[in-house]
């Protein structure tokens, strides 16, 4: 426990009662938390390049208040690499592609190595004819979808990423899981201003959600989930029991929107790629087994990349940027709400916040990564 | 009224109470409506072959039920041609490009005649490059988003639309009309099944939905609509009056999914072409001035299609759909829900309904009809 005893008094002294919980954070600064899972990555056979990479994927997330997909999933990354269930040294291969177009095998590899370097490809495509797509199969979990399309902002393009997930969401008037929360992102950059960068999953909310309901003793709004008979439930509990999540949007006349999002992306992801779709997605948890079908290799991702300046002068469409984020900024408000927000807001105001305070991680976050420290002998 | 007399009895018959009011519903035959918007395009200058394509993109609406872009959007397009706000002739130019993707300008063109062109160049560089995208400014109102991916299904590839619109949406927490209800379409081809058909408004509900509402006296969900100061309202009369409609997803933890959707339709169709975005676009209303600042030029579409060889053998990938169709269409129903239904279903059983009892059209329209008809000439 060295490094972390070699923490800045001030950062210390930042342990604080969390809202939703009695239990306490503890703060980590942001390279404690990257170097201990570079480390940890490197220990279960990554090579030293490819671990940096799938560190700072993770890093992303903490740093910028995503705290669903970073290192709170370490555990569920070293359990299945322990259980060989992920390839730590896979052969990334294109194994199909037509000028803009490509579709890649993961070989079983952590999303977090597969992931950017398939974005890279999209990118480099993007350079060279305009636009660029990549389908992935043979994948795993890639983190917050995000981190993606921010790749492709350094080079003046948009960038777009999707991947399918776990089936945890009904199809509109369903009630068995048979997608995923199957996130999409997309990012544009601006001139003066910070890029929008939009990063939501089809679902009404995050699973996340509706455990931290549980831990509170809270009951949930009507049109999030449903319990194992199918019926609408404000009890967090009876969702996790068996129930499932609700597409985005509610049963009076937008239900059926969220299924639209979530069955574009399950398509573009999985049966593009020819990965696992729909309900056979492989789950990203070492208590769940893969379902007894597979309908084809791993979860699938799909990357996009655009040249705006194939489309427009890109000075010119950032420019235009900043004025439409100053423009929906400058929004009158609804009674009681603070502001109107522009994608991207949120989480980079934790990373203002974070970079100065440090990040915050949950008490049973902390004690997996304790336990993954004393299995590796990496000090946290 | 030569031609309305000329209907088949059968039809004649089928003039029944609607739902929704206690109005009644006039019926036409496919080509009544084809052949009268055709005609009264070119009687507005509209070259015949440019009219033929417009009327087929109106007649889409019309025959797969989506009463709202069919027909019953005549008397406006009309309106704007008389008053010249929309150019007859337009010499519709690309602009600027790079291998898969380019812009092209409109020339304030029908968006029913802009569109179809549109979609027609992304087919031809998804065919050479793998994939193509246009962006598209100086254009107007194009009809249902749904009309575009499904000409990309004809050539075995994957088709995408998106428009923006008239703002009448307020971004997340917002109190002002900034957004349109920025449609995104898409759609996947399946082999024995039919295709998967993607067509949905980022807003929570329709304009539409809301006026049914009020010419019904009933109440709206909360959820849907602010007033004009800005608090939730269930009154459709009070968003009527200068409120707004709410993007997708509800305020507890998803209103700002609908805002994103909406961000991103906005600047890939109009600040990527250089159209005007957000509060800016031109109205689709004779009685709407448009706004006093311009910030580009008309509204803006985007259109997308990708080879599906490139990514996957196409056969393959079809026999995949129809699996993933297969399996959606199993799922176990809610308690008191019908079926779990694919993307495009209602459509094609409005259309089956359709093609054999014919299209109902509300009394008010028909009577925006038959004054078209008086001024123009043209027997309806």
């Amino acid at each position: 426990m060295v490094a972390r005893m070699k923490r800045p008094a001030k950062l210390v002294k930042k342990i604080k009662m969390v809202e939703d919980s009695n239990t306490l954070d503890e703060v980590f600064t942001f390279e404690q938390l990257r170097q201990f899972s570079m480390r940890v990555f490197v220990y279960f056979g990554v090579p030293y390049q490819e671990a940096v990479l799938a560190a700072d994927v993770l890093a992303y997330s903490d740093e910028h208040g995503i705290d669903s997909h970073g290192i709170a999933r370490l555990k569920t990354y070293v359990d299945l690499l322990k259980a060989k269930r992920i390839n730590p040294v896979p052969v990334i291969k294109m194994v199909r592609g037509k000028g803009s177009v490509a579709t890649v095998d993961g070989d079983n590899g952590l999303g977090l190595v597969v992931g950017p370097k398939c974005m890279q490809l999209a990118i480099q495509k993007a350079k060279e004819h305009g636009s660029g797509w990549v389908s992935v199969c043979n994948t795993n979990h890639y983190g917050a979808a995000g981190y993606y399309p921010v790749m492709a902002l350094k080079e003046d393009l948009i960038g777009l990423s999707m991947t399918n997930t776990t089936a945890g969401v009904v199809p509109f008037n369903g009630a068995e899981k048979m997608l995923g929360t199957n996130p999409v992102a997309i990012a544009f950059p601006g001139l003066k201003e910070p890029p929008v960068i939009i990063d939501f999953a089809s679902s009404a909310v995050s699973y996340g959600k509706v455990e931290i309901a549980k831990r509170k003793g809270e009951m949930i709004p009507n049109g999030w989930c449903i319990n194992k008979e199918g019926y609408a439930t404000t009890d967090p509990a009876e969702m996790i029991e068996g129930g499932a999540l609700l597409p985005l949007g509610d049963k009076e006349g937008s239900g059926h929107k969220g299924y639209c999002l979530a069955s574009m992306v399950d398509i573009l992801t999985a049966v593009l790629s020819g990965a696992n779709w729909g309900p056979f997605a492989v789950p990203f948890a070492i208590h769940v087994s893969p379902a007894n079908k597979q309908v084809g290799k791993g979860i699938g991702h799909f990357f996009g990349a655009w040249d705006i300046d194939g489309f427009r002068d890109k000075e010119e469409f950032k420019r235009n940027i900043d004025e439409w984020i100053r423009t929906m900024k400058a929004t009158k408000v609804q009674p009681g709400r603070k502001q109107v927000l522009i994608p991207g807001d949120p989480e980079r105001e934790a990373y203002q916040t974070r970079i100065k305070e440090g990040i915050p991680v949950n008490k049973e976050v902390v004690a997996s990564l304790e336990a993954i420290a004393k299995y590796t002998g990496i000090d946290l």
